[in-house]
């Protein structure tokens, strides 16, 4: 059975943290590139993919579902309203492969958690609903944590720094460009982003147009 | 057999990108507990770790051999100066456990490498000592893959969050303070860091004495 997973998405002015490098329509076509990869990458791996947007958007590879409403409460009535085992991932995850997505839903727990470099939650995957909700914003890696334990189930931690790497930071570029092989890599290459070394220290630069 | 492990270690004046949180002493505290973390790690999956320090050190976990050459040199005529496998892995590595070390060591290729955040690389496995040297500082992961490639060895590269995080900066103490369970974050904790969340991001905060 194809595993339903659903990607959170945010279309209007993503990715504010890179405004110093993106304009906003290329933020915009990133955070797009970005999605796509998630979602070959689900696809990759079996899983039936949607995207669960606050505005209407138009995506070759994945159903749209449109909400404008907050995060928590929208998945959690998602969470209810049907059964089977779920899995929600974050849609700026460019080095996520399928094999990282196996690996996450072939978990022997109950469930399984990736965390989020800076205390975030970048996965989650159910098998049970009826008692697991979700409680994202802050350090919400350990608030879920917390909510598994409570209602009993067991809950592995899924040891990935392709699923840990969310691009929030222009620091994060560094790793998109060393590890990253899908569309959001080729846009920062087009865009003229390249890896630089000044004193010892791995950071990007960008070719200018003349 | 034992599979053999050298950390190298620089006791004088550690880490001082986390000057800014923690004192001269403080920081080469916090270095040789982040070294007994990983020394734990490498016997707990059956390994023989050495440290292979810059100068004199006490350590009651593991043998310590001393040089004050440069890094790449000693660990290359370490390197070329005995057979059978070796295992190179940093000593900031506070997170890895034994089971992300057998998860190195088990590796079905040729060799292993782990990348570090930034562009770094975190630890490095080889059967093959002949055909392969090492290079660190600047992007030091693609240096190294490409030396594989050239040599014609196959590598694994592993995807661990654990062997990913590397401490160096005052941002990465969440992430022990998230997932860390050693003497590392026990020093953070009786140092008086906690997690602390402002405008929706995770950081640290420190209590301090009156």
């Amino acid at each position: 059975m194809s595993i339903e997973a659903v990607v959170p998405f945010k279309p209007v002015n993503p990715k504010s943290r890179l405004s110093s490098v993106l304009s906003k329509v290329e933020r915009e076509l990133f955070a797009e590139a970005m999605l796509s990869d998630v979602v070959l990458s689900l696809k990759g791996a079996g899983c039936s993919p949607y995207i669960l947007s606050t505005v209407p958007l138009h995506c070759t590879h994945a159903e749209v579902k449109v909400s404008s409403g907050e995060l928590n409460p929208v998945l959690n009535s998602l969470i209810a309203g049907s059964s089977g085992p779920l899995l929600i991932i974050m849609a700026d995850l460019p080095l996520v492969t399928p094999d990282v997505v196996r690996r996450i839903i072939s978990t022997p727990s109950d469930m399984a958690l990736g965390p989020g470099r800076g205390g975030g939650t970048n996965a989650i995957f159910i098998r049970d609903r009826i008692r697991f909700h979700v409680d994202y914003y802050g350090a919400s890696f350990l608030k879920h944590r917390g909510i598994a334990e409570q209602a009993g189930l067991t809950c592995e931690i899924v040891d990935s720094f392709r699923l840990h790497t969310d691009i929030d930071e222009k620091e994060d570029l560094v790793e998109l460009l060393i590890h990253g092989h899908g569309r959001a890599v080729d846009f920062l290459k087009r865009c003229g982003f390249s890896l630089s070394i000044e004193k010892g220290r791995v950071g990007i630069s960008r070719l200018t147009e003349e």
